[in-house]
Parts: structure tokens; C-alpha cells; sequence
């Protein structure tokens, strides 16, 4: 189980004003990883600071018990990506992100430190080769579980006109 | 555990042309609820077809042990949501979906189910009142299992042009 090592890395330590709360003292459901994910990146440093910066190719890897799961889905353009970000903890609620120094709700960021370490990647579909597919937008480490893959609707998951005031605000 | 019950509901049997696997011996990791959302829905039927069809606005009532997670959410206008469909089974890979009729990997549908039900929904939020999100957007179930909120960046997760192939087939 990953989260039997997950609060010893100390790559992931608590910062000046961070804050964690007592978890839960048990989980309510289970999940399968599928597959894993292949990208050019094996240490944290290495990954693009945000997907829309690399146009590397990274795989999706999935386990051939599920080969028919993927039928239709080279007709796909776009995917929903969900993965396991498997070394973070889960018991931050205030985070200061080292590229922005402002304490942030854990809800209000992507950051993988979440109660559930369930990332969710847009990617470009460029090739399907069995149960491999090959994508672009990813930013993940190499070999990190793979959860779910769905079709990308536009007409009910693309909103142009959203905003994030806080990240907004800091640009300005 | 929701799993427990979850094959026993026959709403949710296989129909001809469908195509169950057996699901791995076990599970590789573990979610906490992190809330409920309150939707107008309370049998299956009732739900809408597609979220936009909606505009009733439904509930995310986040467990108080998360309240500072909400930090800066309110500046957000549009959420991504992850959910738990619980009473959805998890082994099957091709579906026949009663409105389509034809068969569909598990990967190229939003069915809820397949191997993690886990639910994405991108929401509008209309209000925040302490740890209640007032959103539009969900077509769910009264009374799902909260697993997730995510700003949702219009930078990385809007891709108006995407295209789901077998989906635009079917309308022509």
C-alpha cells in the first residue's frame, strides 16, 4: 500500500504556515490501478511546472485485463486522465506552494498533497498502439499508477471563461 | 465498504453484448469521503441525461475536519469535482448504454461504471456558506460520496476543439 510509506518522505515536509489535520481513522472505499504512466521525468525537479509546458509524449500504460475498456477511444481527441500521486501526504488543508509563499486552501490548488492524491490531466490523444496510448499535456513522475481514462466532452468540460481569482490577482 | 454491495444491485446487471473481467484480487489504495453532495435526485431515473441539461443547483457539503481546505475557493469560479458512484460495478469493460445501444469500451464512455467509479464534473460555483459550495452542474445522485475539489484553470483544462469521434458519428 502506498500510504504505508507516504507521511516518510521528507520530500514532502510541512512548510511556515502550512497546517494538517488528524485523518480520518479509516478509508471508505478502494481503488484499482489500471496501469501506469510513462514520461521522461524520474525525479520532481524534472517535471514541467505545468503540462501546458512540455510537449513531450508520454505513455499510458494499461494492464491487458482491460484491452476492451479502450475500444472507441482512438476516435477520442482529448482525454480525462485520473492518477494516483502515490508520495504525497493527505493531511495538509493549508498549503504554501514554494512558487507562490501565500498559505492556500488544499482545495483551492492542484497541488498533489491532497486527502486524496487523485490528479486530473487534460491530454491530446496522439496514437493507440494495443494498450498503449501514446498523449501529450501530462507533467507526472515515470511509473505513477494510472486510475482512469475517460473521453474529454467539450460541450460539458471545457468553460473558456473560467477564472481563478487568487492566481489571477497574482499575476496582476 | 460500498463494495461490498455493489454487484448485489440488479439495476445495475449486464446487458446482451456486454463484457464483465474478473477484477484484480486486490486493492492498491484507499480514499476517504471527504463529504456528501446534496443533489434534487434521489433515484437514478430522476438524474439529468448530461449535467447541462440543469440548472439546479446542488451541494457540496464538505466534512468540518477539511474546513481550511476551503481556503481561497471562493475566488474560483469554476470547480472540479471528484465523486464516488458507489453503487455502480466495476467489472465491466465493453457497455451497451441504453441510449446508444451500440457496445463502447468502459474508457470511452462517462458511464459510472468501470474499474474506480470515480465521477469528473466541472462545476459552476454560485455561493460558499462556511463548508456548503452552492454549484451547478452535477447530475448525480442525492447524497454521493464527496472525494475531491480542484480549481478548475481554463489554461490547462479547456479544450473547446476536442472531438469524441464515435459521439459526433452517432448524431450525423
Amino acid at each position: 500500500m502506498p500510504e504505508a510509506t507516504m507521511n516518510d518522505d521528507n520530500e514532502f515536509g510541512i512548510r511556515d504556515g502550512e497546517i494538517a489535520v488528524e485523518l480520518p481513522a479509516q478509508f471508505d472505499a478502494s481503488l484499482y490501478f489500471i496501469g501506469r504512466i510513462r514520461t521522461p521525468w524520474k525525479r520532481r525537479d524534472d517535471c514541467p511546472k505545468n503540462a501546458r509546458e512540455s510537449e513531450a509524449i508520454c505513455t499510458l500504460e494499461v494492464d491487458p485485463r482491460w484491452a476492451q475498456a479502450l475500444t472507441g477511444v482512438e476516435t477520442c481527441s482529448h482525454l480525462v486522465v485520473l492518477y494516483w500521486m502515490n508520495r504525497s501526504r493527505r493531511d495538509l488543508v493549508l498549503q504554501v506552494p514554494r512558487t507562490y509563499g501565500t498559505g492556500r486552501g488544499t482545495f483551492a490548488l492542484r497541488s498533489p498533497a491532497r486527502p486524496n492524491p487523485i490528479a486530473m490531466s487534460v491530454v491530446k490523444l496522439v496514437g493507440v498502439a494495443g494498450t498503449r496510448l501514446s498523449v501529450v499535456g501530462l507533467d507526472c513522475l515515470d511509473d505513477t499508477p494510472l486510475i482512469d481514462i475517460k473521453p474529454y466532452f467539450a460541450s460539458t468540460d471545457a468553460f473558456a471563461e473560467a477564472v481563478v481569482g487568487w492566481h489571477q490577482a497574482r499575476k496582476a
